[in-house]
């Protein structure tokens, strides 16, 4: 262990008040984390410690001036108990992405990784193994620095936490194709997993459940014409046997579980296409019968299927499908996460 | 007072360590805060306590989703010792605003004014009286409960501070035109003073900075082409005599500085136009000579003359004016503030 990552203890465990059979997502967390200050310019040595509460300053920047970002990781147990990571350094390498563009500082691969790996060996036995669930683990970082001037903090608090947690969402989600409100801006930090961003979405999203949707598909900003998330999800969209999904850019997350779909499905046969795809072509393609399948893609959820869309005051189902690309993606990156199943791309990182 | 506010007394005050001739912008914070929690679906009693550390559980969403908003005040002192804030039911009724539109619970009229006014009594030898200097508020809202689902808390803390502070800006600054980023989306949070809307300004304005502009003109995030605001304050540009600003929208902010000043100009029989301003409209008019003025208008630095701007390559100085818009303004505004003039619209506040 290159940097010495100290650990302290807990003298006691929440663990047997947990039920393993019935976990939510994110509401119960283990014994330690992850702690790394960055002071004067440098980050110093992650320590684990029980896991407790912070002490900050009211004029902390992240009360203030929104310095705050994260990523959303899970660890898997297999049948043989070894842990698993799934594509571990592009959750890093994301981290110092979004801090570049909230001008906080990067955290280097090796605080990150040894930090992390240390963290879950130490919290090993919370890992679930009933199906479906996972240790999800929540690195975060945000401003620590002082004072009300508008301008990037001096110091800042790199926090890696874990929840074990069972699935995200349960069922099929009707959504809402926005065309008031939007989460990003062009030339803004919707590529960034801010916490900003999340915030944002919040009060249009309770808006849309008063209308009965779950969830909001999000449009570009000027047109409201093309579809860019889904919630806090990438967004496919299947019409015939065409799997689809929205560009990268400066608006939308480059989600590790989107790139994990595209290089599965191709590897399936399945015929993908990234590029802009117009609110239009939904509508048109639910009237015709060709619109086979709208899901979401994320860590958290990995694939979550919808079961409709609303658009301009009417409402759109779609199929029910005896075999649904959803499901057999699903199957593949699960099996993969798991350690069911070959490897093939390399995704797999052990925690040994 | 309705609300019953606790006071608990520091035991010991720092305030003879402050140096008031030589304060600097929001550094400094008073003996006191106050803190109100929303619980349950209730705000509690305010109550004021020694302004320190809060101890926030890691889960707390204001960590993980930017749910986070504030406000800037600030509280004057006359030569004969009186008390005054300026137009405080309109930051209120703007915080509420922000609140809604990130999905948290407003606060009553009562419990921000009266709690701040009990808090501005106990802490009044805190308020400067030197030139320009004054006791900044800052009020500020964010989310303590806990959770890594992506959906509003169910817990908020409401805190009031006071720093004694100078002059926030000094000199003239040269400012760049920004063409690749952007503050706000239309349709999503750019009108609110939402933490994460400054978060995203701090990366540009650093590279700018490396260009030798110290802030940042922002313009419109679809074409890049009318300006919207300055750095985080808003922006008045004088072509000849005519004084212009952008009209609000939710991607402007509703400044309480901007309105004022607009109501003043009127007053001072100043033509003014509240239109959409076009990057080019600037450029022809520095070129030809008609450019007299640009500023931006805000709480902390009440009016901050420009020295010139940066686009597309090129720089562009405006004209040293015996007698800008700017100063006068600036003075009718702090005069009033300050109550060394009469307040014929009825904006001065006093506390008693």
């Amino acid at each position: 262990m290159e940097n010495n990552i100290s650990i302290e203890k807990s003298k006691t465990t929440k663990i047997q008040d947990v039920d393993f059979n019935n976990l939510s997502f994110g509401s119960v967390y283990t014994d330690h984390m992850l702690v790394c200050d960055y002071k004067n310019g440098a980050w110093e040595t992650p320590k684990i410690i029980p896991y407790g509460n912070l002490s900050l300053d009211p004029a902390s920047k992240i009360f203030h001036y929104g310095q705050s970002i994260f990523e959303g990781m899970k660890a898997y147990k297999d049948e043989a108990g070894k842990i698993f990571l799934f594509r571990p350094t592009d959750n890093h390498a994301r981290l110092n992405k979004s801090a570049e563009r909230l001008a906080m500082p990067s955290i280097p691969e090796s605080h990150f990784m040894e930090g992390l790996e240390t963290l879950l060996k130490l919290e090993k036995d919370w890992i679930p193994t009933t199906a479906g669930s996972s240790l999800y683990i929540r690195p975060f970082m945000f401003a620590t620095g002082v004072g009300f001037h508008a301008s990037p903090a001096d110091a800042y608090k790199l926090i890696i936490a874990c929840a074990p947690s069972g699935a995200y969402f349960s069922g099929k989600v009707k959504v809402l194709i926005e065309q008031t409100y939007s989460r990003a801006a062009n030339g803004g930090v919707g590529y960034a997993k801010a916490g900003g961003n999340y915030a944002g979405q919040f009060y249009p999203t309770k808006l849309a459940a008063e209308k009965g949707y779950q969830q909001i598909i999000w449009t570009d900003d000027n047109t409201h014409e093309y579809i860019e998330e889904a919630g806090a999800m990438n967004v496919f969209v299947r019409i015939n046997d065409t799997l689809m999904t929205a560009p990268t850019n400066d608006r939308i997350l480059d989600g590790i579980t989107r790139k994990s779909i595209l290089k599965i499905a191709e590897d399936e046969g399945i015929q993908t296409e990234v590029r802009k795809i117009k609110v239009s072509e939904l509508v048109d393609a639910a009237n015709n019968g060709s619109l086979k399948e709208i899901f979401g893609a994320g860590t958290a959820a990995v694939i979550s299927p919808l079961a409709g869309f609303g658009f301009d005051g009417k409402d759109y189902d779609l199929p029910e499908l005896e075999a649904p690309f959803s499901a057999r993606l699903k199957k593949r990156i699960t099996d993969i996460q798991y350690n069911r199943a070959e490897d093939k791309f390399g995704w797999r990182h052990e925690v040994k």
